[in-house]
């Protein structure tokens, strides 16, 4: 749908401008250096040729029966009328690179709208306002149908991205390291056609192998998940979240006119949609260049080969600490490298072929390595020392990287200047080279990492069929009918009991005496806490009291909290009392356009201090809740440690899943916190609760 | 006093060769290209001249008087003769790149020997051997001895690492972004000159502004620690120690020979000493590049200038999260901006100029910056597009950076190929300029991070005069004489009590009848504890009774340990019982040449879940005291948290300096654990102790 707009068979330029310095001439040059193979017309109503080309005095007078991509370099107040010469030109996208429009307030959103008709009427597409363009490398395309300056090689890596600026510094980065694009569209206010539209694209472009892209908020949350989720399942998708501190979304906020506000929810779409995410845009761009060619591992295990013993050290060190194994030789591999290598070398993991090492010594190396069932991938460092046949080397290297049998990242210690033979014949093999052996080692890291996200298979989430969802609705609705937002405890539990989430008994009770009959129906030890509307710390407020092991206690207890917090709407809610226990917490957070967050976590001190605590979007599956309980710091602590038993990990996990429901079957729910949740060897309760709307 | 090896007016090759794809052919061509300013003089037996450059027979022949450095790159048998040559001829320095000595084995260790001694005899110094040689850029000298490749420009930064591959990364890495190097050094097997002598020399040059360095295994630690510690002292030292993971010492341990271990005691060293330490050589690479123009931040608030909006938000992200401040325009910095810059630019922090910001926007928003108090660094992003005059923008940086009021660094995001003048212009002007925004603020982030470091005082560690050391030497005396590692529980509680560390009331007892007496004595409740030399996990051993309340439990726990763990040796330790409590650890480890390694953290299973301990190398400080106890993750709860009262951290902080002050006078102590340490909210008693020697 979008391929007259990627592919592109004709470009005119609406306000082709003579001047140098313009983005209307500008674009017009680009088209020409990057040799863009279909037809090009400059619109000017004073100028009979712009850059040599000839120009038209309208749209309309161009010599085709329709253009595949006109670009508008032309003030915002012009803009609607030249839509309308476009619809009856037969124009099928519009790429409008000047700004003035909805970034600049109401005036300009008038005008957006304006031409928004006009397009819609006519069926043309929008790419912008106040964008970039796109590029398409594809040798039979070549549309360079925008104003920015880097011109790539054609490659095989798309990148996508409303902010123009970080899509070019990524764009800028492949560039600089010799790795080529295949598709790059920065959209700009993007009114029309959107990132998610952009993404469907690539993830059909059977020539974009991997895309990249960069968001710093999200307008269509389940939108954006939807497509990303369908093309992250046809291709290595990797994505950076930029606006991740206060200050990061507050300096988002003020370019993109979003809403400023630290975002979990991004990094759990990514997740969810097995997206590689990245918080360093450097790491980003190396990954992709080896996502680019390699094929992925199958899994963990790395086999290094070196002429220098520090890198390799280094790069160790940096495998290992993002979860990799650097495995020992086989004896075998041992036995066929000690035959091959010189007598002095390393035949180890790393095998260090020595600064000597010749070809064939790598050659061996990389077949042995390849051979050997014990690993999956291949780093190699590879200094070019001047007395050895480097250009060899590499040819090998290359020779074993074109049967892509497991993936291989190279550390190219060089002078790029010097050791241009080098250089050529490592990148026209297709290997991707590194200069720093850290960066190398992350990249083969990234692959690694995207293997274990995409095996990992989070399933469908459970039903429970046992829950009575009317009943939680109307005591919902009964709450919103009479103007409040936060729940009285009766209702919180009475939902609570209606997704049959675990409680300890518990009545209520409107004044000291009753509470102490309650207790009696109970049974002691008892908790009592006071339950009002502007109650929402109760420990705090000294409003629970805890272990209470008879009525007098009780109605003491009671009466004392009626004096100290003399609420008009105060009530007593009389719970049973569980001693023990381990303390975590669970909660619900709606997320606007995407379901809610739900969180599991330590509770106690150490939701404060440790902020322990993961999350996951709605609706949790199975795996994904046993997921959260493992992913705690203190995890240890509920499966068990020295000798201390563990807690009921199954009931928690179901727990989570009904809470996921529950938000999910109400999703006027704002927020709702089981806290603290008492976990036991067996068995887990919710202590105590919040729901609000 | 290495004057003459790094500043070299005479350079001979002994082992000089005709043939290029040699060292000894290839050290001359370095020489040459480098244009150095001194005397070169191949030494070859059979050639007339090498590379054009007239050739002697032997160094004797050479006509000098004397000879400051000669390049010995001739077989390892042939070298002792050749260093007699030398010693004859008045030569003060050998750099002897071949090898073939220790590093190969008792015979090349052998030959090592010998021609040090003739070395010693004549008073030279000897770089290496197995090593690439030195470089020194200074236009007076530039001499290149060495075979590698990368020429580097004048600089301000030097290199010195035994590895030379990483030094070589560290060294292109600073020349693909045509940042200068001043002095390089890698030695190799280091047999005579050192690191540390190495490290002392650039600490007194005055050219060498920041020195960079990489280790992987320390020889002398103590020798290391103090040259390191004396030139931090005079100029910022940027370190880098690999082999931080099992995997990655074993592979450093099998390319220098060095012991496998994984090492804190580096880290210990450098923060001791005020150095920075990296874990990633690029973030090194890029830091040392604005180390080596800009001055020290005098805080950690930073302004943002840019003219394209994500990649501030990038370089904001990551600059809040290494704990830096985004602060907002003063009032005063706002309203001056509000009228220098377009109307639609964000006069916020970051600040954005736009895209078509021109020099005059950069340069109000430069001295603002400079001007407003609030700031101590300024991180400018700088896109290039075609249609400013870029080249302006970048005077303007440059002017304002030639003040060095405020470090300046830069995000250039261009194309290096194309906008060649405003890169030179940036280089010229001392900007450091990085590609990508991450890598820009970490740059920065490192000033401010060396700032930190360097403005904490550590102060002088503290003498407690109240403590016997003699009786706690007589204590280990004996415990070694009887044949003993591991110390008795009187012993250890002996010692403790020399040292006045708080422990609760206790008693020895050799039967169940003795310590139900020695209970009494003690006043209930109490902890028996069993006590023999084979049982060392006491209470995985079932060998601790805790909360005993009288008489009778107290022989009944005491009767059931006897007959379940039947030791020989079996006695009792009985101890007064202190309820609640915060659990912590702390412990002294015995570091080779290094003094102790002292530890603290959480006690329990928090110790094995969270890992929550630091460590320090002795002598402990007041302040390191301090810090050591607020460093742990879990620090919040020793301070108090939700209205839990916090512990006595002073007391927590004499006993870290007590136990320091404790293994300091006793080294031969091995390892010393006490834990669990109860900590009160006021005082704080050890309730368990290990001492092995």
């Amino acid at each position: 749908m979008l391929d007259s707009l990627f592919n592109p068979k004709s470009v005119a330029v609406i306000g082709a401008s003579t001047k140098e310095l313009s983005i209307g001439n500008r674009v017009l040059k680009n088209l020409v250096d990057f040799g863009f193979k279909g037809d090009i017309y400059p619109v000017n109503p004073k100028a009979d040729e712009v850059r040599g080309i000839k120009a038209y005095k309208s749209i309309l007078d161009v010599p085709a029966d329709s253009i595949d991509v006109v670009h508008m370099v032309i003030p915002a107040k012009f803009v609607p009328q030249a839509f309308e010469d476009c619809g009856q030109k037969g124009v099928k996208n519009v790429i409008i690179n000047s700004g003035g429009f909805s970034e600049i307030g109401p005036a300009g959103e008038a005008i957006e709208k304006a031409f928004l008709e006009v397009a819609r009427r006519y069926g043309m597409r929008v790419l912008g306002p106040n964008c970039q363009g796109i590029i398409n490398s594809d040798p039979q395309c070549r549309a360079y149908c925008n104003f920015t300056f880097t011109m790539p090689e054609p490659g095989f890596i798309s990148i996508v991205a409303l902010s123009g600026g970080v899509a070019e510094v990524i764009h800028q980065g492949f560039a600089a390291m010799g790795v080529g694009t295949r598709i790059y569209a920065s959209n700009g206010n993007a009114c029309d056609i959107t990132i998610p539209e952009i993404l469907r694209y690539l993830g059909d472009d059977e020539k974009t192998r991997v895309v990249v892209t960069y968001v710093e908020g999200l307008r269509d949350p389940q939108g954006f998940m939807q497509a990303i989720t369908e093309v992250a399942a046809k291709k290595p998708v990797l994505a950076m979240k930029a606006g991740r501190t206060r200050e990061g979304a507050q300096a988002a906020a003020s370019h993109t006119g979003g809403l400023a506000k630290e975002d979990l929810a991004t990094d759990l779409i990514f997740k969810k949609a097995g997206v590689l995410s990245f918080t360093d845009e450097g790491q980003l761009i190396r990954a992709a260049a080896a996502f680019a060619t390699q094929p992925m591992p199958a899994g963990n295990r790395v086999g290094i080969i070196t002429n220098t013993g520090g890198p390799a050290v280094i790069a160790t060190d940096v495998l290992v600490a993002a979860g990799l194994e650097i495995p020992p030789l086989s004896e075998k591999t041992a036995a066929f490298l000690k035959e091959r290598l010189y007598p002095e070398a390393s035949v180890h993991n790393p095998a260090d072929v020595l600064a000597t090492g010749t070809a064939a010594h790598y050659r061996a190396c990389l077949d042995a390595m390849m051979a050997d069932d014990n690993f999956d991938a291949v780093l190699v460092n590879f200094v070019t020392p001047f007395f050895v046949d480097t250009d060899s080397i590499a040819r090998e290297i290359v020779a074993v990287n074109q049967l892509r049998r497991k993936p291989i990242v190279c550390n190219l210690m060089t002078d790029t200047r010097q050791w241009t033979e080098t250089v050529r014949i490592l990148k026209e093999g297709q290997v991707p080279c590194f200069a720093l052996p850290s960066d190398a080692a992350r990249a083969l890291a990234a692959l690694a990492d995207y293997r274990r996200l995409r095996s990992r298979k989070i399933g469908e989430s459970r039903r429970f069929d046992d829950v009575d969802r009317a009943a939680a609705a109307e005591i919902l609705a009964a709450a919103r009918e009479a103007g409040r937002t936060v729940l009285a405890a009766n209702e919180v539990y009475g939902i609570l009991e209606a997704y049959r989430l675990p409680l300890p008994a518990w009545e209520m009770a409107d004044d000291a005496a009753a509470a102490a009959t309650a207790a009696d129906k109970i049974g002691y030890p008892v908790v009592v806490k006071a339950d009002a509307e502007r109650i929402v710390h109760k420990s705090d407020m000294g409003a629970v009291a805890l272990n209470l092991t008879d009525a007098a206690a009780v109605r003491r207890a009671a009466e004392q909290m009626g004096r100290r917090l003399g609420a008009a709407d105060l009530r007593f809610f009389v719970q049973q009392y569980l001693p023990g226990g381990r303390e975590v917490i669970l909660g619900a957070k709606a997320e606007s356009d995407l379901g809610h967050l739900i969180m599991f976590g330590m509770g106690g001190v150490y939701v404060e201090v440790l902020k322990d605590v993961v999350f996951n979007l709605t609706p949790v599956t199975p795996t994904e809740a046993r997921e959260m309980i493992a992913a705690i710091k203190l995890a240890p602590l509920l499966a068990g440690v020295r000798g201390e038993k563990g807690v009921d990990r199954a009931v928690l996990a179901e727990l989570i899943q009904r809470l996921s429901q529950l938000v999910g079957d109400l999703p006027q729910i704002r927020e709702l916190d089981l806290n603290p949740t008492l976990a036991f060897e067996n068995g887990a309760y919710v202590v105590d609760a919040r729901i609000s709307l």
